[in-house]
This record gives C-alpha cells, structure tokens and sequence, in this order.
C-alpha cells in the first residue's frame, strides 16, 4: 500500500467532503495497494473510508493472490453467488452521503447495481485527483518506464535487421511484437506501427500487406508494456536511399524535435513546447502537414496526462513524463515522425529514449 | 446494413415501446451498419429511430472512411469541437419518452453527458436483444469463424515445432502470436496461455519462464481474430514420454470432449451436454478436478452467449456456436484440457475445429 498516495487521496476527500471513495479501475486499484489484477466481469474495489482502514474487495478465486501482493491490506473477498454492492454496503460507515466513484470507468450496468443498493446519497467523480497524482512520476515509476524504454529501444535494433525490400509491414510488426515478449515485455503498449512509403503519411496508418520498395520511408512507432509501466518510440528510416525531398522533411522534423526537448524544463508552459516544434516546421513551408498535437503524458497508461498541445497553458513540473513527437505527412508521398520520451527534472530535462535520431539509410 | 437484424431491432422496439436505439459499442455499429471503427475516446453511435432511418454519426476523421464502409446508410459527422450528444438530440424525433442504450457499455460520464442533452425521460438496456440476435450465427458468420479456426489450426501446427526441452512457455506463448500475424490474422484472440508441467493445472495460468522438461504436461490454449471473428482451440500434449497417471487423465478428457460433442443436437438442453461430459469425468473418479463450466459461446467475442454449464436449461437451436472444453486439474501434478469449437446444425452437430485429439508424445 502506498501511504503517500492514500494521504493524497484522503486529503481529496476532506476537501470534497467525501465520507469515503470506491476505486474500481484495476491500474488505480493497483496504484493504491500495490496488488494486479484484471477481475474481467467480476468485482474488483479498493474501498478507503475517510476515517477508516482501506479495504481491497477480491472475488474468492483471488483472495490468496491478493494476500501475497498486498500484504499490509486488509482483504475481503465474496462468492461468486454473493452481491458484491451488499458487501460493499456492509464494509461502509453508516450514513454515507458522498461517495467517490470513476465515473469515467463504472458502466451504467454497474453503477445501477451500486445505486440500487443506497451506498450513498450521491456519486462524485474522483477522476481529477488521480490523474492530478498520476502526472507526476515518483522514482520507482521512471525506473520502470526506463525499463520498458529500454526493452522497447533493444527490439526496435533487432526488429531492423530483418528489414529488406519486399517484407510486409505487417510481417515486420509480427516480428517487433515477438521480440518484445521474447525479451521480456508483457506485450506491446499498443497496436506496433509499421508503415512504409506513401502509408507513412497516415498518423493512424494501420500495417498491411504493403511490401518495402527501394526509396521508401519506413515508420516505426512502438512500446511495450512491462512491470506496469510503458515506453512510445517513434523512428522513420529511408530504404535504399533518400531522395531531396525525403531528406528536407526528416531535417524539418528532426529540427522541432531537438529544440521542442530543448525548450523543455520546470516552470515553462506546455504549449511552448508545441508552439516551438511548429514554429521551425512552419519555417521550412510544412505547417499545414504536421496535423498533430507534439505529444502526451505517458506512465501506467500509453495515452495520459499531461497532454502537450499548443492550447495547454500549464506549466512543466519535475517529474512529469510525456513524448515529443513532431511529424511531418506529404498526403501520397510520405510522412516523417521522430518521437522520444522525456522526463522533466529539477533543472531541464532527461530524454529517456537514446535510440540515434540522425536520418539513417537501411539495406 | 444488414435488413434483417435492423428489422429484429425495431420489432424488439415494438415491444418495449422504445422510441429509438442509440448504439455505441462498436461490434454492435459494426453488427447492423458493417461499420467497423475503434473511435477510442471519441464518440460514435448508429441512432436508429423507430419510424425513421438510421443514422451513423462519427467523428469527422472517420467520414470518408464510414461512407465507404456504409454506402446505403446515412452518415453525419461532427468535429471535435462539437457536442456530439447535441447533435444526436437534434438527430431524434421529437417527444421521444424512451430512448435504448447499452448500459453495460456506456460509462456514467457518457450517460450523464448524453443525459444532459435530455435525449429521452427514460432509458432502456437494449444488450437483450442484442445478445439474442447474436446468439445464431449466419452463414456468413460461421464462414468467418470457420476462416478464423483454420487459421488457428495452422498457427498451432507450425507453432509445436518450436517445442523443445529448454524452451520456455513464454517464448512458446510468443513464437505462436508471432506466426498468427504472419499467417493472416489480425491478432490473438485473447492472451495465448502455454503452460508447461505442474503449471498446466492452473486454469487461468500466464506463460511464464517455466522452461519445459522431459515428462511434462503441455497445454496450449489460443485463438486468432479475423474479420471480426474469433477461434478458440485447445491442446494438451505430453513432453518426451507419458506416464500412466497422465494417460489415465487424458483418456478422461477425450472421453468427457466426444461425449459432449456427440450429445450436441437442437432441442438439448446445454445443461445435459456439461452434465455428460462431468459424468464421465466422475466415472473415473476425477469429479473434484473438473473444475469450470464445459464451454462458452463464441463469435465476435471469444466469450459470449450461450454458456454452457450445468444449470442452463436452454436448448441447443441450430446456428449456435460454442467451445466444449473438459479438463482435469491435479495440483502441483499437471492438467489436461481438450477443448474444440462446435456449430449446431439441423440435424447435430459440425465440430468446426479439426485438428486431432489424440494423446500425442512430442520430442
């Protein structure tokens, strides 16, 4: 069990007036009391009273795995034929009127189910303040997103190797995906892109049957997810070799990369950031083909908070994590994407993927 | 669009005098319109009126894409600026008093979102009639999962000639998700469990590094979506030489597999065909091992309607596809699970997963 994170929490609930708070989302379960677990359509909640002792609700069949992952904790469990909302009922100080739910995570279904059983007078989302304690990472979460960083860089120089003229896109992500779970990932962070020549202009490109050819941009985006934590890398390559244009766009990009990681430390707003890749972009004539916002907060989830947009006026603060990822897209020609994770620090910033950025020629 | 499961959906509005349906998950959008589209955190709904035509909304990024997908269905976009729950409102008939939705879908942030716009005064879980559409497969959805079991059939024989004494379940677990890709499919189904040895009698066990010996148990539990449908086969194999105690719990198995699969015929209960294969499993004095239900239904989600346990009164009706899937669970010794994909057909039964049951000695 984390105690300064429930300090957080119950500090939340005093200034909510909350009497006590209902966690359901299995990475916020986790978050708290350090215990896993994906209970699929069964119930799975941390309760923590304002007042009293948190309690971790298991169906049986988890009880003992919940015992050994959270040992301090105290752990009710309940049988399948039994009403998990009565025993959450049972476990709640009497006269409950505030009760904090993940709106964004309980279904309707659920949340009928917990209403029907009067747990309290009314549901207030808590969303705000875990995602406000999830932006800042602690030391054991870089470690671990240094981990999966680390894991991903060493897949995405071996998933190279196999790349040659007429290999699949999708052959070469089956292959980037095996690697990750042979060296040790539990998976892939998300779908593994792959996307060679004029494909590599779609953001949200999908790989395909489309076969490398000579002159190619080839896109790489990729993480993998392990210990809980994950990393987001994107590299894009020529095949064989890079023509003018091929040459001009990765230079724009690879310009707003390095000096948006520059602009990067304490104090500084995040749409900075997103206003200063733009700016070299717009210089060199391509503003109207980088059609995305810089980045995003990357931890537990590949997509979190913070998000770096040009509207976002908060401020970088220590310990936040979050990609730079400026592209440029030629619709029918190509795309170029150049993406690293950074970690703000106390003086400027860590940039935690090492992989090479120059404009590298394959085969 | 397909006609006639629009039709079953308006007869099932009918009945429940509902106004109009508001379909957000998106197998089901997919499963009436043909549109398919992960819209992540964006919205996307198919709004079938009751007397008026349905209409697709997605995020603008998605139009062209829907109306390619979609040709003879109306289509309306929003951009993200856009309330698109506004927009579905504007979309409605007036009065309407009962709106359908999927409560076990939609969040409590969506439904307050959409309830804010005051769409209807009441609203109706609508997963009933879904659940019972899905229930009987068509031709043309067996043929999708037909396509995904082949697939599946040849990923797992491809797959056991990685086997080897040394070689962890994990990279086994890797080799095989890496070899669907390769041959077609767009993934695994659902996580791919090999478990080796003493492992093999955890029945929710993850591959680990456990590296397989001569002796052991090998259980491969694995599946591949295509085309928006799923397989899910299971194998048990023995490592180098079988002992007498595993021959004797594998015998049960097969036993307990074929006696079910030949109970299949429409008008039985799904009850009689977990009761069969459990008295066989009792007759030779394994009841207390047999610990899960026989099966489940599959399709577009590898676990959904009908399920197949000793309780369910429900008949077998033709177009119903499910797993049959005995095993036996010695802990600390080893399990054994046999586990084929069926289709109910007019007469019986056709057993849709081919590959062969026999125990066999590998290595």
């Amino acid at each position: 069990m984390d105690q300064s994170r429930m300090q957080r929490l119950r500090d939340f609930m005093e200034r909510k007036d909350l009497q006590a708070v209902l966690l359901t989302l299995p990475k916020h379960v986790y978050y708290l009391s350090g215990y896993f677990s994906n209970p699929h359509e069964r119930f799975m909640g941390l309760l923590v009273p304002r007042d009293a002792e948190p309690v971790l609700i298991v169906p049986a069949l988890d009880e003992e795995a919940a015992r050994q992952a959270a040992r301090e904790l105290r752990i009710v469990s309940y049988a399948d034929t039994h009403n998990p909302y009565r025993l959450v009922k049972s476990l709640l100080p009497p006269g409950v009127v505030r009760l904090g739910v993940e709106k964004n995570h309980l279904t309707v279904t659920r949340f009928e189910q917990l209403a029907a059983e009067q747990l309290a007078r009314e549901y207030i989302d808590v969303e705000a303040v875990l995602r406000e304690m999830r932006l800042i990472k602690t030391a054991d979460e870089v470690a671990r997103i240094r981990k999966a960083v680390e894991l991903v860089e060493q897949v995405l120089r071996e998933g190279l190797q196999q790349v040659a003229v007429g290999v699949s896109e999708r052959e070469l992500a089956a292959e980037l995906e095996y690697l990750m779970k042979k060296r040790g990932a539990d998976g892939p962070a998300f779908e593994t892109t792959v996307l060679a020549g004029e494909k590599s202009a779609l953001p949200h490109g999908v790989p395909g049957r489309r076969k490398i050819a000579w002159g190619d941009l080839l896109l790489f985006d990729l993480g993998v997810a392990v210990d809980g934590y994950v990393s987001d890398i994107t590299r894009t390559f020529v095949v064989g070799e890079a023509s003018e244009q091929q040459k001009a766009i990765y230079a724009a990009v690879l310009a707003a990369n390095q000096a948006a990681i520059s602009a990067v430390k304490p104090g500084v707003p995040l749409a900075e950031l997103d206003r200063t890749a733009r700016r070299l972009i717009a210089a060199r004539g391509y503003a109207a083909f980088f059609i995305h916002r810089l980045g995003h907060g990357m931890g537990m989830d590949v997509h979190e908070y913070p998000s770096v947009h040009a509207e976002n006026g908060e401020t970088l603060v220590p310990g936040m994590v979050f990609t730079i990822e400026p592209g440029i897209y030629l619709p029918r020609v190509g795309g170029v994407r150049i993406e690293d994770d950074v970690l703000v620090t106390a003086d400027g910033v860590e940039v935690l993927t090492r992989f090479p950025r120059e404009l590298t020629v394959l085969g």
